[in-house]
């Protein structure tokens, strides 16, 4: 059973309180592994990865095979039924439609002091996305990953992908044709990570590591991180659905269940003005539940982590969500844009009855990586940003440098850094000179 | 003495890879240390802080004194010199005028399908920076992170600040009062940002932590990312200075010893197309080292980790600085725009001879906390974007469902994700019966 709340019962707080702080993931502690793993590719490279994918993986590679060919991805590609290699690059043509007004703007100005300021942006040379193996291989991920690095300009974009017992899935292949990637190996776990972080002799090293994966992967990425950037470290995902009376609960069922069949860890949670509408989506889920093809994944979820919180108005409601600060937060309501503006965290909103959150997940443009387990009080989805980075311009005239060098001289003198004020005060000598 | 490359000898290859992978600290292993102390803070919240300030730090507090009351503040920052206020001001001032130019703005439009789409920005609701205490206690670097937070609209902005035997400095308690902080408390090292993250009685939980600190601060930040955002974790601070032969010496030996000076630990490099400068630039630097009052850091920086290297052209000079990929680099060459253009990793460029680096450390109006370690491949300086965070917004209309839910049916089908597939078609059923 999942937890029932009401936000005027007296013990509310306490409950709520419970329910955000409830840990969903235990974090196996595969960290010393990791570290093995790490330390035995930067040593032996290529081999050390061959001998990790034989024995993780059962499959037997060479330098030469690590790598799937143009050969080999044309011909597992030629397998994809036409619908879906059609439905994937309209969905691919959408996220790249969206993510190219993301790419920002470059900024020069020059103020009174007649100092000429601003910044630039540039790409990440080079990318590494991690795409998981067997269940949770998603071709959306690719795209999601993959789309943003090129849209940010990333000259070389590497896959990694485990395909245990050699199984390939045609459709990620696919995706990473559609998305312009330019490498993909066929290596999974701690070792690809380490590969990409490092180099190999196959294998070279990039800057940035984006994409999901098991807590081996997490494990690595952490350990790498500052070698090379990488994306968040992604939790199990979640959705919160607020619905006022007006509303399918089939239809609001199944939103909560698209998400609870992710992952037995997955969250889905109900907030609802109508007590009514809560028993209407609790009764839709329990007969969803009995036919779902992952009714034993979806149920677990439900079962362990799903909630439904009745509230007295929807001022709450915002309030609650906003503490929650879901990855996923769908506005079923009457007046969805009124209650979004009182929404301060939350990864990707989904406005109106009309807007699964499904439809998020492939095909409405905005990113699906986004911030789990309440990291969006501080963190954003993927989006271009990840892939480039700013420079920061500062251009001084003899001018500007007389009219502000004097303050950093003072500074520097106060932070007792002498060299700092002197590179000032040599200058203004020369110009006192002059 | 420094190491002296020419790029156009046959070692260079092998000696500028060696450079690049020098190793300038030593991370010394505190992270066991550091957990203690952050299970210690979690369990006993105030008790434990207050008794690690008095074995740290040698400072009797209770929970009433951990914060700096109105008065104590007011009391301290009466201290500074008019001088020094008036440069910290107009510091303030300038840095608040270039990174209010930062502010993202939200996006909206509606495509071709129908669905209506974009992001919105918002800020961070608390956020914690850390300042270290005694040497590298510097009220620039107040300036640097706090102001970047009140123009994201962060709320709530608490310092924290180690006081060592009770000493405060007036001029981080002057900065943290001109970027408008709102609570300062007199707590350093790991159980500063384990109060920060987590919360005791006195000390409310921010969302976001940054600031520089040392080992013990470093690997906090570390274990409590996720639980909060940190900024990066910054290592030892470097410079890049290309120039040509039309410069004076003297100023180019003064901008390398203000990085030298920082720290033993940091870089400054020279790369120049002009012999005789090189030669130049190193007599000037050996001159300062006589007398400058910090000649036993930045000589000691100079000697182990600084590094002169000629080119036969400045498009070499380019290419060796993108693999450096260096937090600070001045080009004072001719067309320094020109040379500019062909940077494509930098955490700060600074245009011309007129443009030392100490003014973008105090009053350019860039930020000065930058991306060391060569991490200017993947990552930027800090900026408001570091207080806000995207949340993505998208509607549907029963057209746009109509038009793009078929795509996502597809998908889900093929990743065998049953409930979000249906969420999609019980709307298109509910269109087709009307």
């Amino acid at each position: 059973m999942p937890v029932y709340l009401n936000a005027t019962d007296a013990g509310f707080e306490a409950e709520f309180t419970a329910l955000l702080g409830a840990k969903r993931e235990e974090s196996a502690d595969v960290d010393d592994a990791v570290a093995a793993i790490i330390a035995d590719v930067r040593a032996r490279g290529d081999a050390a990865v061959i001998e990790l994918t034989a024995r993780f993986d059962r499959l037997e590679l060479t330098p030469e095979t690590l790598r799937f060919s143009r050969e080999e991805v044309d011909a597992l590609i030629a397998e994809v039924p036409a619908h879906e290699r059609e439905a994937l690059q309209i969905a691919a043509d959408r996220i790249r439609a969206y993510h190219e007004r993301q790419l920002p703007e470059d900024v020069s100005w020059t103020d009174e002091a007649g100092a000429t300021l601003g910044w630039r942006w540039t790409p990440v040379s080079a990318a590494g996305l991690y795409v998981p193996g067997g269940l949770a291989s998603y071709p959306s991920s690719v795209l999601m990953n993959a789309i943003p690095a090129k849209v940010a300009g990333v000259e070389r974009l590497a896959i990694t992908v485990p395909t245990p017992d050699g199984q390939a899935n045609p459709l990620v292949l696919l995706a990473a044709r559609l998305s312009g990637v330019d490498e993909v190996y066929r290596v999974g776990g701690a070792q690809a990570i380490a590969a990409l972080a490092y180099g190999t002799e196959t294998i070279a090293p990039v800057d940035k590591i984006t994409g999901p994966g098991n807590a081996f992967v997490a494990a690595a990425k952490r350990r790498v991180f500052g070698r090379v950037g990488i994306d968040m470290i992604a939790g199990p995902s979640e959705i919160l659905v607020i619905a006022d009376r007006d509303n399918n609960p089939d239809w609001i069922a199944l939103d909560m269940l698209s998400q609870a069949e992710h992952d037995e860890s997955a969250q889905s949670i109900l907030i609802t003005d109508d007590p009514a509408m809560a028993k209407a989506v609790e009764a839709a889920i329990d007969r969803h539940l009995q036919t779902l093809e992952r009714r034993k994944i979806a149920g677990a979820s439900w079962r362990d982590f799903g909630a439904i919180i009745t509230v007295p108005d929807m001022d709450t409601a915002a309030e609650l969500s906003n503490r929650i600060a879901p990855e996923h937060l769908e506005l079923c309501v009457s007046d969805a844009e009124a209650l979004a503006k009182k929404i301060t965290h939350a990864g990707a909103i989904f406005l109106g009855a009309w807007t699964p959150e499904a439809i998020g997940d492939y095909v409405g443009g905005p990113n699906h990586v986004l911030p789990t387990a309440r990291s969006a009080r501080f963190s954003s989805g993927l989006s271009v940003m990840d892939f480039v980075k700013r420079t920061t311009m500062a251009r001084m005239t003899p001018a500007a440098l007389r009219a502000i060098g004097p303050v950093a001289e003072t500074l520097a003198t106060s932070e007792s850094l002498e060299a700092h004020g002197l590179s000032v005060t040599a200058r203004l000598n020369h110009l006192n000179e002059q």
